[in-house]
């Protein structure tokens, strides 16, 4: 394979020839949702390249043209990763500078390779189920430290378990999709008795990666954890809006809830492991105390992939920086919490999405919530023109985004974002 | 319509006319799941109905052989109140005593009704969501006591919202699944300071209620209560299988996970709501403290549903009766709970299941789980035999019913059943 396309990538590009990450589009002049991969400014619609005959000769991927043409990645996600290898490296040889077959196909090409900015992305997955951990030691630490001191920061399972819980699947939306302020009960001051009804009043972020589940497993039978990276499909930015006021009154005992379940957004494109191999590295030493043997890491798990969330507060024309983070600060890997995750017998689906908790790294300006960041509100976030912000106004849009680096490329996850639109109901309604 | 119907009906049937249950079937001749109702000691397959033409003329039901023939009930569940109850009464209808479309057609009732004896039950419908709630006042006092004391059994919250959480969809299974124990970390004693691997030695059932949301709204917009109910298709009978020992060193702070996700099990039929309505009376007072506005009923909403939970330990012959407790109990109703769950603006999608929490009732004998009978453990059950338990052993077998009674007839929901196979894993694996 040739490290370069016949098609322009620029340097900044998140979506060179190393990547090949896949996505379902529609077009306005085909509304039908099918799979496609990124390649520099483009889509390449990988219906119409089964449909050509291109995508044939694949072991275990039978039907390209029925696989592709559906409006969700389910299918394609089951086959397992063989496949998705296979899969990846044909399109790579389909895109090659030095390979004829699709390059001078100007009719296909005309049909298969359409501008991003045509397209419109839809969610990659038919998520059955949406789990949300909890990994980062600082970003645990830090929430326990505002809430239960320094002393009692992290929880005593917290170093034993991948802490996580059930998320809301239906409400997951793809990048660019509006988030419409959640209503709910919260407390009016820290020691009211009664709790009041209103828009939130400190709604926040919170800068995840997520995971896709691959194949997945029957329901009684665990995921052993050197198996667990086959399992994965591949990741996404997940930016998973929080009501600290709905969340901070609901929680207790059973966790997050409305706090959470009015809006989770995805970055479009999922980049398989098998770009991001490039990328592993060691995660943090787990010495001490050591993890259950089911829990045990054999291999680098973490991924070296830069992490940045920017805003643009409402009435402003730029987007600023207010973290910089990095996947691989996360304590416990996606394989520990895939394994842990099926430990029970608990059985997970091809669609079903995993994400990492906030991904918070050791300094301030690696917070991956306003939370974090402004100190639970003591400290305003300055933007240009004298704006601040300690949660997020009307308005308000949220980018995140991720790239990994090597001395050769650069391959990107596209953007994960969303705007504030008001609440709907007023207080006390 | 007729009161009674030319399929013979015994008087302790669960399926007299004034039922007509919706689920999903398939038989060894047939083995494509599709949509019946059950009538007396047999099934009803509606899509061979629907062919006959029966079901034609019911508006919005544009495509009842289409509906039917599908293998769940999502479709039929998304097109609204109406149509649910103008097919419900034209099934009542067809099945009268006095109505000969059907009672005289013996080719089509030869293909049509089948003993339950010869039908396998699937899933109802496709759950993409599954949410629990945590809504009988006793249950939630007696976990509160056992864990925090008698002082703070309630926590604030309690009395002001329908505590809930997202639950696992993925293994949610029909009635009749066996279960299998789950292994995961524990505090091997109270007071140790580092957990242990192995099977769940505290394997406990949850009596509860489910109920499937019919039509759903739109992510961002909420469901006013006064509305709620026309969103709820019907009910069915929950056992939510817990492992208390994974879910106590778990749970803190992000709610239970392992401890619930390796199985629940739901009875296969769902009862309408229009099939209960003559059972509706009016619920616990809420009058201290009085509800948030979006939260406050006008209208009788709790279901007076006896439940019965019977297990037959391993190596018996026989089920024993360990609760009898009442779905009149909940403090919160299910169209609180509806309401609740949306007022973030959270979507409810046809499919959707929620399911009320543990069911207890204020004496000893209507507790909903071996947790609350056993007071965590402290009081054996005895059955017949001298044979004890505590929490489920292996073999165990747990069977809840309920049913509805009047002056003039009795509605009951089939069978909620499961046995405990074998953890797969043992001790520090």
């Amino acid at each position: 394979m040739s490290t370069e396309s016949f098609v322009t990538v620029s340097q900044n590009s998140d979506f060179p020839i190393q990547n090949i990450p896949f996505g379902i589009i529609s077009t306005a002049e085909k509304q039908e949702p099918r799979a496609a991969t990124a390649i520099g400014d483009y889509a390449l619609d990988l219906s119409e390249i089964a449909k050509a005959g291109l995508l044939d000769q694949i072991a275990g991927l039978e039907d390209p043209v029925k696989v592709f043409s559906e409006p969700s990645l389910n299918t394609f996600m089951s086959l397992g990763r063989p496949v998705w290898r296979e899969t990846r490296l044909r399109i790579q040889k389909l895109l090659s500078k030095d390979e004829p077959t699709l390059r001078d196909n100007s009719q296909l090409l005309e049909k298969a390779l359409i501008p991003l900015s045509s397209v419109k992305m839809h969610l990659p997955a038919q998520i059955g189920d949406y789990t949300d951990f909890y990994c980062s030691r600082e970003h645990a630490t830090n929430v326990g430290i505002m809430f239960r001191g320094k002393d009692n920061a992290l929880q005593p399972n917290w170093l034993h378990i991948p802490v996580g819980y059930h998320g809301r699947a239906s409400s997951v939306v793809v990048s660019g999709t509006d988030i419409r302020r959640p209503a709910g009960q919260r407390l009016p001051a820290k020691d009211a008795k009664a709790p009041v009804f209103g828009p939130s009043v400190r709604l926040d972020i919170e800068l995840e990666v997520g995971w896709f589940v691959g194949t997945g497993n029957k329901l009684g039978e665990r995921v052993e954890i050197k198996d667990a990276r086959d399992h994965i499909f591949g990741l996404v930015l997940v930016n998973d809006w929080s009501a600290r006021d709905i969340q901070a009154w609901e929680y207790v005992p059973l966790g997050p809830f409305l706090g959470k379940s009015f809006g989770t957004t995805i970055s479009p494109w999922i980049v398989t492991l098998d770009a991001l191999e490039p990328f592993l590295v060691d995660g943090p030493s787990q010495s001490s105390p050591e993890p259950l043997p089911y829990l045990q890491e054999k291999q680098p798990s973490a991924y070296d992939v830069n992490l940045n969330v920017e805003i643009k507060p409402a009435g402003s024309s730029k987007f600023e920086t207010v973290a910089v983070s990095n996947l691989k600060y996360m304590y416990w890997s996606i394989t520990q919490q895939l394994a842990h995750h099926t430990v029970n017998g608990c059985n997970l689906r091809p669609g079903d999405m995993g994400a990492t908790g906030t991904i918070s790294g050791p300094e301030k300006g690696s917070f991956g919530s306003l939370l974090e960041i402004t100190w639970s509100g003591r400290d305003k976030i300055h933007f240009e023109n004298g704006v601040e912000r300690v949660f997020l106004e009307d308005g308000d849009e949220v980018k995140i985004t991720g790239e990994c680096k090597n001395g050769q490329y650069r391959i990107g996850f596209g953007e994960c974002s969303g705007k504030i639109l008001p609440c709907l109901y007023a207080a006390n309604q």
